[in-house]
């Protein structure tokens, strides 16, 4: 057992961060890189139930590409990409349907059960949460984002459930489409007008040096994010997370955080603690 | 276009029934079997979500035989039944989730959204709706009900969505289920004190001769439905849905409905027009 | 029996009717020339209990003037009008607001309650909903409307009644007044922010020739009244229903309809199929 | 000016009534014997308006049969009572209608707002208030009580109006039949849990020698009713306001008062002084 | 026993007070100097407990200097003042603080609740319902407010109950702090939207010969208030209040006035009769 | 900083605590004895702050022995107890009151607003709480309690309020009366149905051997408490205690804790961990 001094000292030290975040909306991506669906982070989905105990709203939206790259080659579907998106043929779609909205989704939401909380598996087509057009021809079924509709959503927090969310939506001729997890993310995030945003990833944070996993870069401002992608130093999966980023906190978000996703209890680190972990993104007014 | 005369006589001949029906719930079972799934049924969706419209409180309850059939094809498993269930292995019940929850229901949803309704796709998981166990070893990851809970749905229909729900549950373990869609939506109409339960099959109603489609038998007492099952009348796939007739109209639903969800609209003619089609399950006292 | 294929094709080609008046309001107005008091039009009533079962808001203004007649020769009043206004003297206003109030008013709410509506026969004085002064000396008590008060006919619609009004008010001193229907019909719906007004009359709309019943305008802009008035097009009872009309639309109502009522059934197939039947007035700006 | 402590004094003194009666239902029949209809007791309408403000919740029944006798010599239809009930034909059926609703309820209303409430005038058959079928043929269109369904009285008080009543109902075919307001008083006191019924007359109250108005009996139990009526002490109109008020006393109201609506402000006085006026009748074990 | 009539017109010439007050708050100061804290006005009390079944929303503010100086002589602490204001070292807002909230305040409660009505008893540390700071260091523990929370007093006035407040607030090192209870009343007034505000003095209002009771003003308009206090007319406690008025008046409260508490019933009067007693101050625009 | 692994650890380890109380009721008796009137025990005040923002709803009551012991000595008047029951005469109950009402409670008001809480500091007499009558003569203004009121306990807790209150209360003439605080708080839990309650006291629990601090027993059933009075080992203060705790046992509250209130945090840490401190009393079926 610990120490009783200890336990009391550390509960109440959280005290500060109940009151901030009683009520609030929290949206957090969930990686499918970080994501092993047989062995998905018991830590995250306590600390998912802990902080809606806590009457924080959590919405979570997740990926699963692993998964899906898995189940392509048992079904000798090629892999391939163009610039960072998974070309998407109609066989892809419906396995990769199958595997989000079927496999990926319910298991977190059994698991978050399993733990007390109360959670509901969705994806963009249930409620009509997002209407989505294809992006483009080349991409095969990949889709961007129209509109958000936040009605179910917004019904499900108040009814003191935990939605959980899978990217997929369908276009005006009800075909399936696959949409990018954080920009579906950010979306929803203005559209619930959440306080915070999170991507958990399985990176420590943005990297002054993409190689140097210790030269996370704790604090950016908006108005850093386009040099910081013409520099390079964010690049591939950090553009749409950024970007979102970017149009969340313009939106009203007051920040948005990009954490390491593998260390356990990160999610319940950084809602609760004063040291952040990885890098927080904040308004050039931020502070001041 | 139609004769404006007769216009007005139709709608107008279905106003004692969108009385009886206003603010009630309605479960449907959807069967598999009539299910094609690249080319459901669009009548139905339709009936649904005029019946919405109406004030009438869907709840669609679906199952997806065919479908799993076919994929247990493409990957090479064998398909097993014991006395009418699929013995359903790990890999079968990954397949059937994925297939029953990720894919029919999505689809459901979709249409449903399609036809301007506003559908929510989930499981027996969400919101633990269906607490379930394992039947019995030798079926593999088929279960049984051992308790509803019916917030999750009661949230949901109260907030103006059709629930489309897929029989898959878990047990204490966390392991998925899969459970008859017909025990299924017999447990719901009761949780949801439902006016009604209509079981949507490939079949014209119970048959006296099973051979013959027009030997309907238009009604049924549930005094009788246990001589009828010794007599060989009631066989297969009837008896889980007799069974849970039986229990549900003891339970307080008016009467449970057995029809042809091949025919167009069945839905809709048998809500709102005095002819019933295929057969009406009440108990003992009904019309005294 | 109706074809069932029919039945069903007809219900479910309204649903788009259903999904843009639900939660609506639409007031009508039931003119006195249609109404033979002791044989009301039946098929208006059951069309009005069916759109309040499908959610519309339905508020009822009506005249009398037929029966006003019959019983100024009842009782030896001569029958008096000045530019199409009767001319109405104590002794008619007694018998007035006694045939209004108390007949027609009664008999209408009779008959929605008898078809299984809810219905509640008020006029203007109840809840002080129409604030009147008296027109102008020689016409007696004939009122114009000074303002309304919306909050009787809204707490009746939202405990779902039908509010049935008669157009009598009473001025600053008490005196009871006779008010056109037409006008109250007009100020109510911008009251109560209507999606739709509609003039039940003896005519099938307004027509280009007025001796030529076929040469019906299905549509009018709210721009053009004043040269039809000028041209003579629209005069007696048409001027008011169309000034109304104007200012009505101007104000937000979306659009106002003159049709038949004498045929069975216009109200409902005016409001749940394509086909318009009568004239439809709209804004300059409408379709665009 | 009234003497500043008197004024005080008498106001204080009305506390514990005010407190006794807030949010309570008073009904009250105001009878036909002494409402001259072109000259209605003004005294009276400010009282139900003043003890609106104060939170009690009145209902007003009203009769009328001066005016009715009066309409009936205009139309030259004979005037004949048997047992005290007003032979009704369906021209005296229809010119009753037309008064009671049309002209004395609408009257009623009038004033009640010109000193400042909130009144709405129905009879009973607005909502399907009253349930009525015909008494005896002999009597015509005399109606008596099946049900009362209060949703309507309900839904008015609840949003602050003051229910007026004129007692006509309507049987299953749609006829229209006049009822005894007393029995009508009695039946919705009991409705609605009245806390008080008060039946306001042209008698100072009960009396023990019919010739002498001094011979008021302040307090009667229901117990002696009976035997009241067979030694002859209550007769004609007191019968049915005594059954009456023995019904709705044994079904839960508190008391019931029997008063003399010709003195100005008895109404108020009765409810909010200690000194009653008139007869009070009670259950057999009050003040135990 | 009063005359009948009499009792009914004073009751009845009320009316229009209880419309115009019927659901407004109304904020009362109550001065320490009329509270002689043994035997505290019952008729006040009465006036509170009448007004509050009323409808009307009271909160009441007092005082309690008499009763301090008594204590502070018990324990031979020094009484000394600096420009009206009562200097105030630790000791002294030691027993300020026992006497105004522990003493007076729950005297106030009991007598309230005595008379039958929900009072409850606050001081401005409650729900943080006074941000208050040192006024300077010169008086000690003399207070002036920063800011006023009233989700407290709104939240009891809603649960109909009266609170009931001492002056005392705490600053940021939670100190207790006394404040003068006039400019409590004022921003307690502005805070709530209070329709009045009452000061209860020791005087019958504002004199213009201070010698000279019956040189009462009965009317000051806010624009006058700055030169009557240069001219000396208004002094000493009046200064507070006619300050905390003008300041009220201009933030919406319609009017403030100055009676005097040792008129038993002066509250009720001047809130239920037409003459009003006292002086009213008002804005510049009242009456045009 | 603390190990994060460990932080984490330890609130999560809380999760299951955090659902079992959310949004149930605690009741808290704080002590006179623990509670140095000038250095309240912040730790507490820390603790109920967090477990209001988890959704408990703490009320909590308090003593002040010491203080008045001061307060007696400072003014000369005797202290005198009879039974453990401060004889308490007008002068003592005058200043007893101030103190306890007007000082302790305000005091802890203060201080819990401070750490970021929402308190309302009340005692019987608010809103009529206490219910209260002398309990004999011998004592002077001792009361005992003959009901209790929970309606504005109930409108505080539900506002989100934390009720501190002290436990006096009046009689029938409006006389304070001093409550036995431990009586107070048994009887409030049982009113508000809480799940749990605690006397935070100055002894580590209930000892088998009195002078023994390590010899507390850790569980006892109410059966066993009258004979561990017989035997001595419950005395003096543990008497007040254990008897309300085995009449709020009785009556449905879940458990009774006496834990030592010196102990920082032994709340949070009573409330929020397994290992329960001190002794808790349950009834005979408990864990069966």
């Amino acid at each position: 057992m610990f120490d009783k001094k200890l336990q009391a000292k550390i509960i109440i030290d959280a005290l500060p961060y109940f009151k901030q975040f009683n009520n609030q909306v929290i949206v957090i991506k969930y990686g499918g890189s970080i994501l092993e669906v047989e062995d998905v982070n018991d830590a995250l989905f306590q600390d998912i139930v802990l902080l809606s105990y806590l009457g924080v709203k959590i919405v979570l939206i997740h990926g699963g590409g692993p998964e899906i790259s898995r189940w392509q080659k048992i079904l000798n579907i090629e892999t391939k990409f163009i610039e960072g998106l998974r070309v998407t043929d109609s066989k892809t779609m419906e396995i990769t349907e199958m595997i989000l909205s079927g496999k990926v989704n319910k298991n977190i939401v059994a698991k978050i059960q399993g733990y007390g909380g109360r959670a509901v598996g969705i994806c963009g087509k249930d409620g009509g949460t997002i209407v989505a057009k294809k992006k483009s021809e080349q991409y095969g079924f990949v889709g961007e984002i129209v509109d958000i509709n936040p009605s179910l959503l917004t019904a499900l927090v108040n009814s003191n459930y935990v939605p959980v969310m899978s990217p997929i939506a369908y276009d005006e001729d009800g075909s399936s489409l696959n949409i990018n997890a954080d920009f579906v993310a950010g979306k929803i995030a203005i559209s619930l007008k959440a306080k915070r945003l999170l991507y958990l990833t399985d990176v420590p944070g943005i990297l002054l040096n993409k190689d140097d996993p210790s030269s996370v870069i704790s604090k950016i401002k908006t108005t850093q994010i386009d040099s910081l992608i013409e520099e390079g130093i964010l690049s591939k999966g950090m553009i749409p997370k950024t970007l979102s980023a970017k149009e969340a906190i313009e939106a009203g978000v007051e920040a948005v955080h990009i954490i390491d996703g593998r260390e356990p209890h990160s999610l319940l680190l950084e809602v609760l603690t004063p040291e952040g972990v990885g890098t927080m993104i904040v308004s050039e007014n931020y502070d001041k």
